[in-house]
């Protein structure tokens, strides 16, 4: 550990685990969403934008408090970094989850839900991760946990558009899913820049 | 205000105003394309163009400048992120002009011209606020107005999306639509990145 | 030259000159690819996938040397923008070389070959300066031709986009190409901006 000769704002670390915490709330309800039908996923879907909104201003506490503290915890590119990818995260399960209700999708492949499965693993785990940044505990369990669930999200995502171009003869259905498969991607991708970014933190740090 | 230590190259503020005026420029030369017969269209295309164009040329200079001076106005990954996400919204404006011309679209859904006013209004309260970085002077007003732009932009796109595919059978033609549409809503986001940066730079200044 | 108070770790140069290497290897087997059987492909596509984990490793070599070194011999944030848009350039090739495959696609409009053969040349140049990073030595013909060879790749997408809307009939078999032809044309982006992070150094250090 670096010797520490200024206190540090430890805030940060209460706002990336309330921010962290939204995640497994909008994954979790983004697997609810795949069983429920049309009208009840409506209402999910506004769950998922109250938990997106609520991220959102969660990120936006982070980015004020950084642009107006002069000691940080870490490098502040890296706490943007990190706030910025949680966020993100957050803005693709939106979309995607968005998407399904406003293309009034009715049936989704079943690989969607192992997608939307890694997803919940990953939320997890971000969650659980975040308030280990304040001692630098055991991180390394997370990122390597995590890009190993971003391997398995692309290989689940892979079979998903060799099956979806082979089986679906509709062009605009394919379409329709291909655009909510791709977010779910981005999804999983954010989960491992998160992952990344800490990785660059506590290798920082030690 | 901070104290100034050193005399600081003003020169940004009129490079960063000249930039947001060919927004305007590019703005107003989209909407006038919607109402035009395709050959007018191709002419109105390559205005866009030179003004991309020109925007493009205030964006090298405000980076070779960036790299090359010791004393900036504001922090550097600012005046960074300020000039790119001002030629992002450029670039977004210019390609869907250009998807527009190229895919020879022949009518186009009428709440594209509202996603366009959007896009106007939000160009000329950039080019209005661009000048009164040097002074810090009512720049809340302007975040505030693009914040609320971009999310009525955000409403207009979903509805059109919505409307695009339960209208339009042709599978080729709502392929088009979608890509010229999505532009626009990248400009309409990038609007809003610029007025993020703006925010930033004045909460580090008070 | 400004003049080095520290002594600098060298070995970055190495670690970029390495990286840009396999986007030598990667845009020849890409060019390789085009004219491949189906079966052929599939091979091919694995040693470009294996082109692109080693790309991957140095990267992560770059990263983490880059996170523990405390003297640089460039501006940190240039050498975090030139590892990751040298990676970049081989995350795309290697997208659209599994989506060849993966799509099952046939027949690639001849235009797709113009793609790739810039693709080689800018990979080519790309690897021919990585090692005159150290001297500095006419860099300036390396970036303008970069610069000159993506404007040629951007004309060859907007015609390839045309006559693809123009001449394929089946939307499905439109949405495969171009996506294929789009992560190309991110390709030969993802070399200009190594190109633009490359002037941005020198300009820095002249």
């Amino acid at each position: 550990m670096r010797l520490r000769l200024t206190p540090r704002d430890t805030t940060f670390f209460d706002l990336f685990a309330a921010s962290a915490k939204h995640l497994v709330t909008g994954a979790n309800l983004l697997g609810e969403m795949l069983g429920a039908d049309r009208p009840t996923r409506k209402e999910i879907g506004k769950a998922i934008a109250e938990a997106e909104h609520a991220a959102d201003d969660a990120t936006h506490t982070i980015m004020r408090r950084l642009n107006q503290t002069f000691v940080t915890p870490f490098d502040r590119d890296d706490i943007y970094n990190l706030a910025s990818s949680l966020d993100d995260c957050m803005d693709y399960m939106d979309e995607a989850a968005d998407l399904i209700v406003l293309y009034k999708v009715d049936e989704l492949p079943a690989r969607v839900s192992d997608q939307v499965q890694v997803l919940q693993r990953a939320a997890e785990l971000t969650a659980d991760a975040m308030p280990r940044l304040r001692s630098m505990d055991s991180l390394s369990e997370y990122w390597v946990e995590v890009n190993r669930l971003e391997n398995q999200a692309d290989k689940i995502h892979r079979k998903l558009l060799a099956q979806m171009f082979d089986e679906i003869a509709d062009p605009i259905e394919l379409m329709k899913l291909k655009e909510i498969v791709e977010k779910l991607e981005d999804a999983a991708d954010a989960f491992e820049k998160v992952a990344n970014t800490v990785e660059t933190i506590a290798l920082k740090e030690s």
